[in-house]
């Protein structure tokens, strides 16, 4: 029998000392070393396990190797009222991002919508953290991606030429938590396949399949396979188009120029993203907006469900509650990650990680 | 043994000629009715058989029972260098949404990009039609809908509190037909199920599920259960997020309010709609960009196949072979179909169509 990994939980606090600490050590600037941290560290609060802590290892692997530039000069290259195009000159996507969003948010301000993309970025954590961004401004946000490493064929193919490529939606409510949905364009997102295999479990049927289109469970044996795009030639559809959006539009790559940045720690990958900043305000006015989305809401939640069912959720419901308990009691890390980030503060001589 | 319906050839022209005539005598202006009728035959000529000429006889319903305005007034109530948000006075959705799609060209042309909002709409047909409006223009389009009827519960539950909510982009090639997906957020739209059940045609098991989630393949029981959304949860979250956008935003209906227009033909619908142009050329030189595309399409469709599969295929191709190949011999309508545009021309007392 397997065994079942044991997990401790860490305040976040701590984590994100942690992880700022690290990116210091490998050269970052304190101020960006810690907004990255802490962007990193609310992918863990919210559930996104495969997207937080977790990648660290990988992220510092990629910066010794020279595969990111921890002082970029990320700048705006292409500028209208309403739109931008900006080169995060191979910086940490999350720095990258953050600033295409904080951007999109004051062009919106005034022009009613952005739309902000970008290029020379790189693997920014999960979509959810920068489609909520535009919230605080009682925007709604959107954001799109093409994934770090090809894993879906085109519909009928066998050739890995695309990506998960992720979009993510994130739209206010009064009393209630905002709608947010953040979705792969995949059944199930990479990052879950790693996280499986981290954890030495098994996937389900309907994840992945292998070139001969037999069900593949073993996350181990991911290589072997690809994954498999929800609504058969939808997801397909939509893989591709993110892919033109936030790709080849932003001169991004996407197809055969995306390096799969799990394999390859130095070429450059020239991430491309894109945020949406839509103003509600400028249709209608913003509380009676959030007031309507709240009575939505609770017509969904209050409807009857089928046999079996306990509750009918609301897309974002979840990680927020995730938020509320991590935020309370700690992120819960399992021995193999806590072991991988024991290994971190070894090889840069930090401090060691402390659980509760 | 169910007989198999028997399909004649019409030219495009002549339905467009037959349709323009029939919203005439119910009242529309003859520029109206001619743009209307246009918009309806090219969803024809596109292999969109359940949003062409097919809801002829439902629209007429509808106007003549004053469900539809023929003389709306229609108008910018909000506008932004970038938005607006378009007051559609009760009148076809197909003269609202090309407003706002001329409306989102214009701004996007100097704002870089535009999101046009639309409520008091009506349906307005296949959402391509309208994310294909800014190609002329070398710009992207984007489309969504809030649906004419509610089909889906919230995942989980068994209430018909959501649409198919679709969604379309379109993406210019140089010598590629554009890249452009329309695809409704379920494994079917309901059209489809339309279209099966006049044709006297089973639906295949994934399509519709009854109360108790058994499989449900008969279109004339289609009232006795929903469809399926794409992806589970995944397709739910856009369908909703779909109807907050389109809907919600736009002071339209959404949830609870939208009024199915299958069985009522004298209440306002007010439908929602959104049409979003992207101006490449604020991102990237045109014909730059457009060579891509075609590279990448080249890429996909060259690429390795799985035993069985003929093609590997781009979204939008089949419906430009479709388009050119009914552009050339003419539009099939079987013979129910035929039989109710008869029955309008007798009604209306209209010249009646005649086949190749």
């Amino acid at each position: 029998m397997a065994q079942i990994p044991t997990e401790r939980r860490f305040q976040s606090n701590d984590l994100e000392a942690f992880v700022a600490r690290a990116l210091i050590a490998v050269g970052l600037p304190v101020s960006d070393a810690e907004q990255i941290a802490q962007l990193m560290i609310l992918a863990d609060l919210r559930g996104s396990d495969g997207h937080g802590i977790f990648r660290l290892p990988q992220y510092l692997r990629r910066i010794r190797a020279g595969g990111m530039n921890v002082t970029p000069n990320i700048r705006v290259v292409e500028e209208t009222e309403a739109t931008a195009l900006v080169d995060g000159d191979n910086g940490m996507g999350h720095l990258v991002v953050r600033f295409a969003a904080q951007l999109a948010i004051a062009k919106a301000e005034r022009a009613g919508v952005a739309w902000v993309g970008v290029r020379q970025s790189n693997h920014a954590g999960p979509a959810a953290l920068y489609a909520m961004m535009p919230l605080e401004r009682d925007m709604i946000g959107i954001y799109l991606a093409v994934g770090s490493a090809n894993h879906l064929p085109p519909w009928g193919g066998i050739d890995l030429l695309l990506s998960t490529n992720p979009i993510a939606f994130a739209i206010p409510a009064l009393q209630e938590p905002p709608i947010v949905l953040d979705m792969a364009t995949t059944v199930a997102a990479y990052g879950k396949v790693k996280t499986k295999a981290q954890r030495n479990q098994q996937m389900p049927e309907g994840w992945m399949i292998d070139h001969f289109g037999r069900p593949l469970t073993d996350p181990k044996r991911a290589e072997e396979g690809f994954l498999l795009p929800i609504g058969g030639y939808k997801g397909y559809g939509l893989a591709l188009v993110f892919g033109l959006l936030a790709g080849t539009l932003n001169g991004a790559a996407f197809g055969r120029d995306v390096i799969d940045f799990n394999k390859d720690d130095t070429t450059t990958t020239n991430t491309g993203q894109v945020i949406v900043a839509l103003n509600i305000s400028r249709f209608t006015p913003v509380e009676a907006f959030k007031r309507h989305v709240d009575q939505l809401i609770g017509e969904m939640r209050n409807s009857r469900r089928m046999p079996g069912v306990e509750r009918v959720r609301l897309p974002g419901e979840q990680s927020h509650a995730t938020w509320l308990e991590r935020s309370a009691l700690g992120i819960p890390l399992n021995d193999a990650l806590f072991s991988d980030l024991e290994r971190v503060a070894n090889d840069l001589g930090l401090e060691k990680l402390s659980g509760n």
